[in-house]
């Protein structure tokens, strides 16, 4: 099989702030598998909180180039081997998960979501996420995303500028909201936060606490109303039994667990938990959110929205219908590049 | 999409004597479903322990015949129904989960292990069950079983008795041995018994007691020098939690879970616990153990010989070649009406 990679700049429609950074554009890594006669595509996200940039990605990369060996079928023995040989590069991993995915199911001739038995007519309400900005700003980004029936707003920055943005928002929307915190609260100031958070009419509330601190997270739960969900505590499946009894769900992001194939372990776990089930994204192009709108039918929620964030995402797949995500028939991730 | 049952009574070579029961035959029941070009085959091997037999099976079945519908490929959706309509059917639920894998396998034109992304180069050592009987009938079976690298042995009686019966055993072989108590000591003879049976080089120990009681699972697993496993405390993926740190690993089986795809779960969910994942089985047909062979690969330990506990199985499937379990190679499980 051939194997090629390919760094693509992601420019961002509204430079992108989160807790703990700011960014205008993203440097994504494409890598396409190809077996002579059908070509799968795949995309590593890196991310820097997780110590990933595309230069890592690339020399992960050209490590493990020749470990898919001759077939797409041989997913398991291949992606421990991936584990084994770039464990730290979970990016990196899952653009090449994803590049077999796509082209086995290619072969087989059938859709993704149909190669893992999913319903394409169950995929989740997917939200549309607000970064961290003045009210006035925020109130135009709100306006922006009418069409959308729930957003993600982020915040963790002091509680006052959350508290403010959070009545910015709820002056201009009645959707549904959903909070990300991005790890970016003290203990004390997220059980403030999640009580105060309650007259705002917030469905959950992702990541209030940095990693760690179970005592904290208990706090946390114990004085929120609504479902608190892990994020970067939970980046892989065996990440789930220490969380169990602290969050009410997990964050699934194919970037944190190295493709498809762990993100249905990490799901398998969290529903063997109780847990609820959230799938997640980068910012990335369509290549990897319509790899994971894929497994979304498996999901509670999705928060799949990092190809609407950039401005010239380079390929279609996966799209937003009445804020429900609506799934390529074609065989495979089913994405195109965009003409 | 045509559904069709039908009951096989199973002779068994030897009258099977487990620490609970004895049987000489064995009630189960196959299920068909067509798609009017191509039919999958699954089957229902009733556990009485777990208040099962031919008559609930076939009345489970006739209760969701429709639900299938006309797609196989609904996996996720078809089984949420099921175990919906009929909870504590889970040898029912495997039947008809069984055959729409064996449909929707045949349908992609690929076996089921490459369905799955596993390698069939992977499949462990199965092991031979020797039941419960006097020495010298034990002596006679070991000798029988003189081409299995592993031997899986039944205990589960009085102490004294149980090592009596070791000490046939050893007297005849030097074979891999596996004990599988059946839940059948208490708590203070399971003590005993495991300090007891690290003289007679014992790889493993299956359920030395009955479920519940956590303190008297853990007083065994620190009393024990191998690992311990779960067969009967763990049916699905939902009862690991609640297992992880009083055994080392669980028995995952078809018929207990309710098919492949739930089996699937519980193995991501004990992996994400660190825990050994072993194979089991009923008194089966070719039909559910070939079912189970192609999810060998996925396991450290298979104990899949159900099938060559019969007289009469009328398929061939999965076959056994130096102790390893060979995987059919056509596509869906690969089973074939024996001539």
């Amino acid at each position: 099989m051939r194997f090629s990679t390919e760094t693509i700049r992601l420019d961002l429609v509204h430079p992108f702030r989160i807790a703990r950074e700011v960014s205008a554009h993203k440097n994504n890594v494409l890598v396409r598998i190809s077996d002579g006669e059908m070509t799968g595509i795949g995309e590593a996200a890196p991310s820097l909180y997780y110590g990933e940039d595309a230069g890592s990605v690339l020399r992960a990369l050209e490590e493990v180039s020749a470990l898919p060996g001759g077939d797409p079928f041989g997913l398991e023995a291949t992606m421990d081997r991936l584990v084994t040989r770039i464990p730290g590069d979970s990016a990196a991993r899952a653009a090449v998960d994803i590049a077999l995915h796509d082209l086995a199911a290619q072969r087989l001739g059938v859709p993704l979501y149909r190669w893992l038995g999913l319903d394409p007519g169950e995929t989740p309400v997917t939200s549309f996420t607000i970064g961290i900005d003045e009210p006035k700003a925020i109130r135009r980004k709100v306006r922006e995303a009418a069409g959308y029936p729930a957003l993600k707003v982020k915040l963790g920055s002091e509680p006052e500028k959350d508290l403010e943005i959070m009545r910015a928002i709820r002056s201009e929307t009645d959707a549904r909201i959903r909070i990300d915190a991005n790890a970016g609260w003290t203990a004390d100031q997220a059980v403030e936060m999640v009580k105060r958070l309650s007259e705002f009419d917030v469905e959950l509330v992702e990541q209030p606490l940095p990693p760690g601190s179970p005592e904290a997270w208990r706090r946390v739960r114990e004085a929120a109303s609504m479902p608190i969900i892990a994020d970067e505590s939970v980046l892989t499946s065996r990440d789930v039994p220490a969380m169990a009894g602290l969050v009410d769900g997990v964050n699934v992001k194919l970037m944190k667990c190295g493709g498809v194939r762990e993100a249905l372990r990490l799901i398998h776990t969290a529903r063997a938990h109780g847990m609820i089930v959230m799938i997640g994204c980068m910012i990335e192009s369509s290549v990897a959110i319509t790899a994971a709108a894929h497994l979304s039918p498996l999901a509670d929620y999705a928060d799949l929205d990092g190809n609407l964030l950039i401005s010239n995402d380079p390929f279609s797949g996966a799209s937003v219908r009445q804020g429900h995500l609506v799934l390529p028939e074609k065989p495979g991730i089913g994405v195109a590049p965009r003409s």
